[in-house]
């Protein structure tokens, strides 16, 4: 198998974008060009989840290259919900790793300005299960709220725990030029001041608004290459060591442990084994905040800290910025935004950029290891990546 | 690289299915399994277009892996549209052939009977381009029916070389107990007699109503596995020798001649060079004519004959079932239907069919190379498998 090394990397701002999806796509992939110095690809893979249905377009991998004059080389999306993006960057390096494609430029995009809000919720509710979970009005905010209730109970977190998330989250955002949120919150006013009820309601009891994530237009690129092209672009050596992605059932009370996210489990520990390193090893890590409380449990799962402590370690302030292990110094799904596919490569694009020493203020000191865990549908669909700095 | 075989193949009735999407992907998932005698995937890809928009699903990949109980196997849905087959082979090939998994399910899946025929042809048309195309009204069938005026004047085909193609494939489709048109049809019936206007309508002009394809269900499936596996399933063995892929323009009219298929010749190309094979050494083949003129075009760009001669052969008989290269054996699109993220994996599920000699009534005597054309957008995305009997 040949190693795989990222290239180059681009980035949209996260947020509101007045141009096209297919822009969308191709403006990072024009940066992640220049940042290679590259001219040409030979594949492209796009991840994007609501084309087809928000944006009235289906094909747009092949509308991406044209935009990018790069065509004839070759192109296809990959769409597999929120973890459209990771799944995306799979696809990539199998075509590296095998030697069908020697540099596959990866672009994660969404346009999602065209939808209201509750529009927003009825998309992403074409990822529950239709029959066990959708015709009984579970979306993804509900399976979230139950799940939040149901680890309350058992592992003592609390509404204080996921505020943490949120205002840790929404800080490291202040230090992303390209992060959608910049508010500057604190647990005070989002939890115990008299107008808290009112900034922050309840969306999906006991989650509340600044517990769920933003609806955001946005795009990001990674552009995989072999060993041999890695060495002529002379980037730093980043390289992606692990890919690791498991499925579990699709209706969330099939599961034995419904608070056990096995996918997640399952799939960072491949992807640590196939990087040959532990999660003790990882100096910094994107996670799939699409709500406060899988931060936590993700934290867990993919094996930070032991099963049920992760509220613990977040409330030593370990996963801050400064802290033993930094999670989310992009801001995360909550504050830098998400979307939905796109935010796969996203935060490949965050974790390429700190262990390269790009992250400007953000920068977590001496990044070597670093990983990203992309979780799809409730939990049913998850990949995790490992990257290794070697030079 | 590893070689990689197809070590089962699974396909649904194409028609009007009275069944999910989930299903109509699981079911032939479910018969290649038995067709291989594997119980367990490392990885599924699904190729679809649709899901999102018409079917109100995405993440139809952790639906279908689901509904298969074959969690915690990991699941991806690869869309490029009516390429979208053969790109979640090419995917499943890549992933393979570089060792990341041994065992890789490739579904195509597709219920289109949630739209009326307008719908469709709308749905469909969220593949030109969204500003240079489709907002002046121009659809699919209106690119078809252009591009088939400038054939027509530049290489001297007419409408009934065009209704040649379909009483072609229509009767072949009557071999193919798995075919959606069932319907005897005569150059008489749908172009001499006086009723051929009422029995044939135009849709585009030139295009009539039997030189479009009809809006089907359908799902098929092909397992790929690498060569230790493939000996261990003892099934024939048919290896995926050859996958190339390669884009166009996104508008038509920007192409510097617009009766050039160039992503059709590049793709094809690139799949018989990496197959060690070429154009002449081909038994049979699956070509995209989901528009007749489209039959005809590529049998030119692949290298089955001549530019502007692809009319002559089909006038002679060559293409027909007992001709020297058998043309869509299965009916084709026109015949056998087009559901469309399925039709490039029905594709190949013909041609191992053909390789295998278990393709029965319309078994193409001695098949030992095998070819598809899986065509997307209008040319500007084409990916093309060459498939080689090796025992």
């Amino acid at each position: 198998m040949n190693k795989v090394y990222v290239a180059g990397i681009g980035i949209t701002t996260f947020g509101r974008l007045e141009f096209p999806l297919s822009e969308i796509g191709a403006y990072p992939g024009m940066m992640a060009l220049k940042d290679a110095g590259l001219k040409q690809i030979d594949h492209l893979y796009v991840a994007n989840m609501g084309g087809g249905r928000v944006n009235h377009q289906t094909g747009l991998a092949s509308a991406i290259i044209d935009t990018l004059s790069l065509t004839p080389a070759s192109a296809a999306t990959v769409e597999n919900g929120p973890a459209s993006g990771a799944s995306a960057i799979k696809a990539g390096f199998a075509a590296v790793a095998s030697g069908l494609h020697d540099v596959v430029m990866v672009v994660g995009a969404e346009r999602m300005r065209e939808v209201n809000n509750l529009e927003a919720t009825d998309f992403v509710a074409t990822l529950p299960h239709p029959i066990a979970e959708y015709v009984y009005g579970v979306t993804l905010p509900s399976l979230a709220g139950m799940f939040t209730r149901l680890y309350m109970e058992k592992y003592g977190v609390t509404s204080r725990h996921l505020a943490m998330v949120a205002v840790k989250n929404q800080t490291n955002a202040l230090l992303n030029p390209f992060a959608h949120i910049q508010q500057p919150i604190t647990i005070e006013g989002i939890l115990d001041s008299p107008e808290a009820m009112t900034n922050n309601p309840y969306v999906a009891d006991p989650l509340r608004f600044f517990d769920c994530c933003p609806v955001s237009d946005g795009g990001a690129c990674v552009i995989l290459v072999n060993e041999e092209v890695a060495r002529t672009v002379k980037r730093p050596m980043v390289r992606l060591a692990g890919v690791g992605q498991a499925t579990d059932t699709h209706a969330v009370h099939e599961r034995e442990e419904p608070t056990d996210l096995m996918a997640v489990r399952r799939a960072a520990a491949t992807s640590f084994e196939m990087a040959g390193v532990e999660p003790k090893d990882v100096d910094v890590a994107e996670l799939h905040d699409a709500f406060t409380i899988l931060e936590i449990v993700e934290s867990e799962e993919v094996g930070f800290f032991k099963k049920g402590e992760g509220h613990i370690a977040l409330e030593k302030g370990e996963t801050a910025l400064k802290g033993k292990l930094p999670i989310n110094p992009s801001g995360g799904l909550k504050g830098k935004g998400h979307p939905v596919g796109a935010t796969g490569v996203a935060q490949a694009h965050e974790i390429v950029a700190q262990l390269r020493g790009e992250a400007d203020k953000r920068q977590v000191k001496d990044a070597k290891v670093g990983f990203t865990c992309n979780f799809g549908g409730f939990g049913n669909n998850v990949v995790c990546l490992t990257f290794i700095r070697e030079d």
